[in-house]
């Protein structure tokens, strides 16, 4: 199964393509898609011209997108909303299905806990799929936990996205083949 | 110049094609773009779809958007930022400006005053058109209002939209063809 992990936003929209398979988990592609300027519009044709080419090259089963906290502020929704509406689009222009997770559900099913702070999420995420070096910006490390967070809820409890609950954690799973946990703090 | 007005939302999506030529201001068409459903994706596909076919069939010179309102819910402002993305994202690969306008502006433009009730927009929007109903829902007439406030800014103010300024109101321009403001109270 291939994920397309994307969190998403207007300046910067991080995406992540990360596969499991016979052999193990495995990031095939990640980075941050960057835009500037004040004309909206412009930036959204250059976010969705990017994640078309990201899905056309990587060939993703699906999409799994980081929901906006609940705490965010009015704006930052506005332009996190409009940022996921192009993902959205592009996910049912291309008839691919899509998970939304919160990000302490994302936080958990890699660090273990709802309540991690960033640079626990850029390690874990550096150690669960053997990174060199834990991925920047921390856009970029958060589309990797949210695509890890799907292959968890949608391969070890067997499907079903989207459903809020974590028996086992992502860590939990991969734990399996190396079952000492590689946080040990900031 | 023509104008396609677009007042932004998930389930309701206001859109309204307003003409501005030698004989006067006219509206070409008009309606509200509702979606159901739980999953989001698919929704703003139906949305994007019919958005191409409305530019396709009235192929307007411009988009004219309304803002959010600065006191709206996060998660108001969230999905109203994912259809105000499918809007923009479909104006930008046209080629097409973008301009945006608080509803303050909006409900200055058409009827005088920055703090209109909903009922007042109908009204106007109504008599200004000369339409021979007040458009429903209340989407499909704040986009005609979005449309005639782009025209009030982009021609009696000479272009240049989006500048926070309303030196005459939109009513003020077309009363000089009908001297009589057409509101009278709800």
């Amino acid at each position: 199964m291939r994920v397309l992990g994307i969190d998403p936003g207007l300046g910067r929209c991080g995406w992540a393509v990360v596969e499991r398979g016979p052999h193990g988990t495995t990031a095939l592609g990640y980075d941050t898609i960057a835009t500037r300027g004040e004309a909206v519009a412009p930036r959204l044709a250059h976010l969705a011209a990017r994640l078309r080419e990201v899905v056309a090259r990587y060939q993703p089963d699906a999409f799994a997108i980081e929901r906006l906290f609940v705490n965010a502020n009015v704006r930052t929704a506005m332009t996190v909303g409009q940022a996921s509406g192009v993902a959205l689009l592009i996910a049912a222009e291309q008839g691919l299905p899509v998970a939304s997770y919160t990000p302490s559900q994302v936080k958990r099913a890699v660090t273990g806990t709802g309540s991690a702070p960033k640079a626990q999420i850029g390690y874990m995420v550096c150690a669960l799929l053997k990174l060199h070096a834990v991925p920047t910006p921390a856009d970029t490390a958060d589309a990797l936990a949210v695509a890890l967070c799907h292959l968890h809820h949608a391969t070890s409890l067997g499907g079903g996205a989207d459903r809020g609950v974590a028996a086992a954690t992502e860590a939990d799973w991969l734990a399996r083949a190396a079952p000492t946990s590689p946080w040990r703090g900031p």
